[in-house]
């Protein structure tokens, strides 16, 4: 995914005017409404489904406030929620913290990172190894109270026009890939390109570009990409689990009472779950659709691996300036080694055996 | 883990005197207080940090009702809970719903079976294809409206006092298992013994059993397992990511406002959310810590899976007699199947590399 997918998708993107400030709190029904604004339009796959998860379950709980919600471009911009937010125009967004590695680098570890944990892998760290007070703590530079709530799964490595046999083949290879990934990929010598979600299907059609990543099987397969690829390659190394967050202006957040403040942490936390779930089961689905269509699922091989795990530290490496920002790394990574080693010899050794055992 | 184990460890285990039926809600403090009762003693890993994280967070959020949370032996005892529920006796238990088993066979399902699904797997197909719907059918069978309510992770194999090299080293060793994971074991020629978790330490010391299995690394070295045994196997086959559930009397569900059905509902997900991330955290510290004292991490050889698949077979299909068995156990497989060919592509593909490439 990417910022100008989003803007491009929207009805009103960059350009939609900035929210009035709110003089007062707005009341319907006895409840505060509390405006949710979103990077994405009305019933975008996954984002909004997980948005909408959210908005309802807080709702449906709160006897004292309704969060309403408002797609990209209605209230403001895809990409402008973040300030709205911060300034107070809006009482929270749902969105990828990702977008806002601009405003601190620290916020890549809240999406995903490039060779980083997956969704199960991320919330470990979240929520007993320091990772949710490490959010706060950026927080408090920008004034907001965030929460994860969804996430995408594992993001394949994306459509290919040709095989990729070595590492070699990476060379000017014209790539779709946005973020820290991105970065990481350019680093490894591949001519990264910056297109739009809406421009994907004719830029690969016509040749201008060698390949391109999404989302995953469920988005992908509605943007038609395997109409014009024949080659699907997964895993991929750029977002291992990309989380979404919902963060509500701290002074907003602050005057909720001690159960509507707990309302929205239990309910982002149960969001969270049902969008993995949701992406697993989803995800499975398509992928056996896109198989019976003719799609060839690939691997990457060794050595394009290892370049892309060099990318990727050089890429990380790139922010260790700030002091924050090392610091959730380091935490990030401590966590991450700890319980990767588990999973590999209990969940990873467990469904080797039964894939073998049950065929 | 198993029945007679809570048995041994609670207060008052199978004897204690059921509750009197209430006559009339209880209230305190203008809240109605409802009876939550438990299969384990206050602070119990695992199973009580769940119960406790559902009842805090049920008790922050909502208005109207109090939990109230009785361990086991103290309002009924640890397998009285379902029968105390069901009649009456107390308003809500948590527990895992295999104990439960013996009252109706698809209960295996919603805590786990040998070979069957991960803490993700099993979510993926509660909250997407049909798992809580079926749930719910057999909570009406019962009077109770039932919700997954934590998880220990995936179980290890066990703790062993010599090698397993071979299926030929199954047959007649002294094994420690409950439930349809011992069925399953037994089925292969392993004497499968019944010993309360409290007895394990003394009866492997001893040498009046081979090995047994407990819950996972960290719950394991509480019992102290690696001071009487060399050797630990993980993965296991027997309970790939057993799920604790909360269920309420089906009347008193009913009697709770639109609010507060969603604040237990919404509870109960989040809280099995915390608590999978819990055991992954847990269990990966607790390994380290296990092998740094001189345990050995084993793994089964293909030929003793093989046998445990055949033996897992047979006795999940004793059950098939049963309609509703058969129908939870149909929809269980297809959902597994398909999710578990994407997540071979996507997780375990990227976590393999992962490991390889940052070593």
């Amino acid at each position: 995914m990417d910022r100008r997918s989003f803007l491009k998708n929207s009805a009103l993107g960059g350009t939609a005017a900035a929210a009035t400030t709110l003089a007062a709190p707005a009341y319907a029904q006895g409840k505060r409404t509390l405006r949710l604004v979103t990077s994405v339009p009305e019933g975008f796959a996954v984002f909004d489904d997980a948005a909408q998860y959210f908005t309802d379950a807080v709702n449906a709980m709160s006897e004292n406030i309704t969060i309403q919600k408002n797609p990209a471009g209605t209230l403001v911009g895809a990409f402008e929620v973040f300030d709205a937010v911060t300034a107070g125009q809006a009482d929270l967004y749902h969105s990828a913290d990702y977008y806002f590695g601009g405003q601190h680098p620290g916020y890549y570890f809240f999406t995903a990172v490039p060779f980083g944990g997956t969704g199960q892998e991320l919330m470990n760290w979240y929520l007993h190894d320091g990772g949710a007070e490490l959010h706060d703590e950026l927080g408090e530079i920008f004034g907001l109270k965030s929460f994860l709530a969804g996430n995408t799964g594992l993001q394949p490595g994306g459509w290919f026009n040709k095989e990729i046999n070595s590492a070699e083949d990476l060379q000017g290879l014209k790539f779709r890939m946005p973020g820290l990934g991105g970065r990481a990929l350019g680093l490894t010598g591949a001519s990264v390109q910056n297109v739009p979600g809406g421009e994907i299907y004719q830029a690969l059609s016509s040749g201008s570009i060698d390949g391109a990543e999404w989302i995953g099987p469920f988005a992908d397969e509605r943007l038609g990409l395997q109409e014009v690829c024949e080659f699907y390659y997964t895993a991929g190394f750029h977002e291992p689990g990309s989380a979404l967050s919902c963060a509500f202006n701290r002074d907003v957040f602050n005057e909720l009472d001690a159960a509507d403040q707990k309302i929205v942490e239990i309910a982002a936390q149960a969001t969270h779950h049902w969008s993995l779930a949701q992406s697993y089961a989803n995800n499975a689905a398509a992928l056996e659709r896109l198989q019976s269509g003719g799609t060839k699922l690939m691997t990457f091989p060794d050595d394009v691996w290892e370049a892309f795990g060099k990318g990727s530290q050089e890429a990380l490496d790139e922010h260790m300036g700030d002091e924050l920002y090392a610091r959730i790394r380091e935490s990030f990574n401590a966590s991450l080694k700890k319980s990767s080693k588990w999973t590999s010899v209990s969940d990873d050794a467990y469904r080797q055996q039964r894939d073998r055992v049950l065929g």
